[in-house]
């Protein structure tokens, strides 16, 4: 049910990519045995990869060396794989055993998505005529779903829409909850087209101990961080599910299409529920997925459901969506695209996400800038050396910085980017001098972040998130 | 989770039931094969269910004679147990083996319910000021669950809200169909209360192949059916859940509370859910619950969250309230009371469900007075004999006569029903006069109705389907 699934082997048995996969581990293995080159290693290694997606489409079962498939069985399980000693990534996990963070080109393959590659980026900029954004020269969105899809319909003048969103677990985000809506704020400007930004305050209320008016009061609360973004009002709805399904002629129904088109064997194998889950959790996915359709904003777009949507996401909020595109034909609706994130490391490195629980853990948007000084020089894990000697001699490794990662979400100069990366490889820019550029830049982000959101009056609140018509001829 | 299970048994072990279960089942064989008195076999079989029940409850499994329970397990399936050669009773499946119809006495001891005795009966009478309905004294609404409570309240002033609905698969509404909706009006007649009325089209959607525009119409459609019965449209509030989800505050609210305090083992339990069903069927239970709470109706009730509500339904709709019942105090609100009614028998007898698919299965609500005469003279299953001659020798027997059955539903002179009854029994009353009295009986009421549905106009739907403020100061 899933893309890869659908994008699967064809005419090909079981026991044949047995054999492709058992020739092609034996080749891993000599590649790496002979210390061959890492793009050789590299190029093998995704292979197997694909031929163990092929492997568990086909049969059903992960693959295992020196087993041969039984007689052939039907799939079951439709989610993404994950090998032991594989990255974990779903939509309440993420997991890696390695410093640099989740492997993402083996992610791209496993979830059957796209690479955005240099070809994408060029043609985003010929067609906008505007230069990339920084989260898409430096990889940060690094993977994609029919981007290309939604290029050609807009070079043919057919218009498309935005959507994004945010599961309001707490009135506190941090900086790494600001990624999707920077970037999904340069997508509208040099676009120019409807936004619309879900809150999932029912889905925070079923997973989390809260009651449904904390949640409902954090997806307020997160909703003025949102509006500092500097979304144009004339533009963007902001909505909370707990409100807008009282509000909406079409949103219930696009939930209860969906609903009747996915079965509880189906979100077991994306999701990983279980029996003993509640049935809202259950039923949630559809909720997600129902602003993938224009339908559900009639006010929008004057009742059409033909205008395709583009949701730019972290890459774990994918199952969601590989799930809304499997369901949309089936309803009559366009598959939304999609461009996907990484992750925003957490100070204290790479391997998981960041929690909003622990304050330590990442830069608050209500940090102070002693606040923000104070936790980088703390917490932030380095790249550097134990001394300043070794430092200078061997240079820093700015793959496990996270100080420099963040300098790479956040510091636009290209340039200066490149130089920093030079200095402390090479040994002449020390720990402490890569982070005080990194305070220097996020203390003046977060201060005028901070001003911009006092200026959010619960007026202006109250306008973004009120069902209407936007500046748009539909 | 359910009602009987809550009120199951304490401090007995399994072994201890399983005992007392091989010694009830012996009472009942010998006291059979020594012919017992009715009453005793009765009670002794009355008690064997019950102790059935309680087993179930215990254990998680079913009682099987001569197997002794193993270790004890809790118990998985909290829904109604159906042994074999048992009635079979839920909101999709309702088949019995017998002639007279389901066993609703067993029906009582299975749900866990009360039957509605004469005492009962006495009470509502001597509260109201006004003669029970037909319904109430025939024994067709013969079980309720908490109606003491009710009147409990209403005797000290406080008041309480009436709940029932109908989910709208066709167009066409028979006269079985009318027995909530008529009862419920003389409820509302003599407690003059708040009614508020579900169509659930997104669960015929969800069950039927039906598209959500269809199911929608089929909602509009049996309204006006539903209008016709007498209802004031000031004490009135009727909603399509399709579009009441789209324009309610409160609404949506109260289905997510729900659906966090029900989980998919229970749904599978009470409803047999499986792992292939659609996301939607396993959390519609919750949308059939919340009309039970007064908080969704803001607009009616102000708010106010500790009205209690009344079902009045048929048998087979219990599953739905024993799990509302079962959430209700753990989010903070009044279990709803409810009065349940006897199956409305089909034509050719009453073994199973009428369905609105076979036309010749009842009447229904558009047939001409023509029609009526031919299917109850051609269809209507006669309990009377074979000639006349042995007819007038034998007398015709009234448990098995789907005309008289009818009769009990629809003639108001108790005393002219018992005439029948007596006449048809010595053999003086033929079958072609039992049928012609029913035929008299329905043809000026089915033309009524057709003149009072057609008298309802799309403005007064609009009204009746219009959230708003009802007759009523809360």
């Amino acid at each position: 049910m899933t893309d890869c699934q659908a994008e699967g082997p064809v005419n090909t048995t079981p026991m044949d990519l047995y054999e492709k996969l058992s020739t092609q581990g034996d080749k891993v293995r000599t590649l790496k045995a002979e210390k061959a080159d890492k793009a050789d290693i590299d190029a093998a290694v995704q292979l197997l990869l694909k031929l163990k997606v092929d492997y568990k489409t086909l049969t059903g079962q992960d693959y295992k060396a020196g087993c041969p498939p039984s007689n052939s069985v039907a799939p079951q399980d439709n989610g993404p794989l994950a090998d032991e000693g594989e990255d974990m990534v779903d939509p309440w996990n993420v997991s890696t055993s390695s410093a640099k963070g989740v492997d993402y080109d083996k992610l791209i393959v496993r979830f059957g998505s796209s690479k955005i590659d240099q070809e994408l980026v060029d043609r985003i900029e010929r067609v906008t005529g505007q230069k990339p954004h920084r989260f898409l020269r430096r990889g940060i969105f690094f993977s994609h779903r029919d981007m290309h899809q939604i290029l050609d319909a807009y070079e043919n003048k057919r218009s498309f829409y935005l959507y994004t969103g945010r599961g309001p677990s707490s009135e506190a985000m941090h900086v790494g909850h600001l990624i999707p809506f920077i970037f999904t704020k340069w997508l509208q400007d040099v676009f120019d087209i409807p936004l619309v930004i879900q809150l999932t305050d029912d889905e925070k209320y079923l997973w989390k101990d809260l009651s449904l008016e904390e949640s409902h009061r954090y997806a307020v609360e997160n909703a003025k961080d949102i509006i500092a973004c500097g979304f144009d009002v004339n533009k963007t709805f902001i909505f909370s599910d707990l409100d807008y399904m009282g509000m909406s002629p079409g949103f219930y129904r696009n939930v209860v299409k969906i609903q009747k088109h996915v079965t509880f064997n189906q979100v077991k194998g994306i999701f990983g529920f279980t029996d003993s889950d509640c049935i809202g959790k259950i039923s949630f996915p559809a909720i997600q997925a129902a602003p993938s359709f224009s339908t559900s904003f009639p006010q929008i777009f004057n009742g059409r459901k033909d205008v395709q949507c583009l949701i730019p996401c972290a890459i774990d909020q994918d199952p969601y969506f590989r799930m809304t595109r499997d369901v949309a034909p089936r309803i009559g609706y366009p598959k939304p695209a999609l461009l996907h994130s990484t992750f925003f490391p957490a100070l204290q490195g790479a391997q998981t996400k960041m929690s909003a629980s622990d304050p330590n853990s990442s830069i608050f948007l209500t940090d102070t800038a002693k606040q923000i000084k104070n936790k980088i020089n703390k917490h932030a894990f380095s790249g550097g050396k134990d001394t300043i000697e070794e430092h200078r001699k061997y240079g820093g490794n700015t793959e496990v910085d996270v100080s420099f990662m963040y300098l790479t979400f956040f510091l636009e100069d290209d340039e200066q980017l490149e130089k920093i990366r030079q200095d402390y490889t090479s040994g002449a820019l020390l720990t402490g001098e890569l982070k005080k550029c990194l305070i220097e830049t996020l203390q003046p982000m977060i201060t005028s972040h901070q001003d911009r959101r006092k200026q959010v009056t619960d007026e202006i609140v109250q306008q973004f998130m009120t069902p209407r018509r936007l500046d748009f001829n539909y």
